[in-house]
């Protein structure tokens, strides 16, 4: 068995990619940040996810995010706003954050000597993150190979991200054939403290026309 | 005046690159780690170097690399060794040390509007680590101009390593011409609890040389 960081939000997204990287027999190792995030829920979510998902292990790094700021997921000042259609990226980007947390992901890679990151960006039901595009993807899998000792020594560092090129329908249908709950996912970047899910985000208006594209009951609880 | 963001550990080369920095007419944004590194010394010797250089604001971001281990400078389990010319990367080396840290840069640069990183790696009188390569720094330059919301809206991201291809006596004689003390600086690996340096780690020795070939008289206070 060949051993792999999935980076785990606790999100639709996450939670399906790793569902498929157990399906494709790897050790998995999920990843966490605590990084400051107003919308606390998730994290817990994916305590239970990991739990349930029997990875070797579950890791969650306290990095204050909110400390950098500059978005309406981690500065207490900016609020969440509703679903836009618009092209501009979006406040609730948050400055450099899959730079970051590919980062921390391919120290970990290196100590548990592991070659392989899954992460569950997609870039078509997505918000514009350019962080989320291809080309950002290549362009840090192309540095973590000049970047760490395994690199240097020969070990070919892969970033997976299986989702890129999928709907949100898509991936829906895929995580429900291998058994995910999504029940127990949380999208929402405004989600209360019962974490029910406020219905308008981007966040989760891109999972609602998910749900309703695969043609599945949408089982997220809304305020 | 533009704007820049300098990794300041409170060694030797990141000091003089912040006083190289300033020489430059940047406004100076210091950005410092508490990783959980055994060595402390650093970052009191950070906070009084990023003080008395009128740095715009100093910043000490708190991750816990020592979560992740895997380093002599992180694992209270490891031991620091003494200098050795061995071509091997050494136990010291920190995984994905520089990639984290360029990455939260990455972070504040977008929050303060900056598009220049001044980080004080250095490839030739070095420990052999792999982030300190200009190839590798090239391969993050590119990654970064893909990464983040000024980057894709036309802002090009500069990471600046000014000691990239200078000798330690070298980085030493530039920054005594700027006025640097180097008597508050701390490079060794295993100071003890007066910041008193051990004299025979790679970062003293490669300190202690330094002085000499520059003909100049050690500040450094040894145990």
């Amino acid at each position: 068995m060949s051993k792999a960081i999935i980076l785990l939000s606790g999100g639709l997204d996450s939670t399906t990619v790793l569902a498929i990287a157990k399906e494709q027999n790897y050790d998995c190792y999920a990843l966490s940040f605590d990084y400051g995030q107003k919308q606390r829920s998730e994290l817990e979510s994916s305590i239970a996810i990991a739990k349930k998902s029997n990875v070797i292990e579950h890791r969650i790094m306290k990095i204050s995010l909110n400390d950098i700021g500059g978005s309406a997921l981690t500065d207490k000042d900016i609020s969440v706003p509703k679903f836009s259609d618009s092209d501009d990226i979006p406040i609730t980007y948050v400055p450099a954050r899959n730079t970051i947390f590919l980062s921390f992901a391919l120290a970990w890679a290196e100590v548990v000597d592991c070659q392989t990151i899954f992460i569950g960006v997609n870039a078509l039901d997505y918000s514009g993150y350019p962080d989320c595009r291809p080309e950002f993807i290549e362009a840090f899998e192309a540095m973590a190979n000049l970047a760490t000792k395994q690199s240097v020594e020969g070990d070919k560092i892969q970033i997976k991200t299986p989702l890129i090129n999928m709907t949100k329908a898509e991936i829906i249908k895929k995580g429900l054939s291998l058994g995910v709950d999504y029940s127990e996912t949380t999208s929402c970047y405004d989600a209360n403290s019962l974490g029910e899910a406020c219905g308008e985000c981007d966040a989760c208006v891109l999972r609602k026309n998910g749900f309703s594209s695969a043609n599945v009951e949408d089982p997220t609880k809304y305020q």
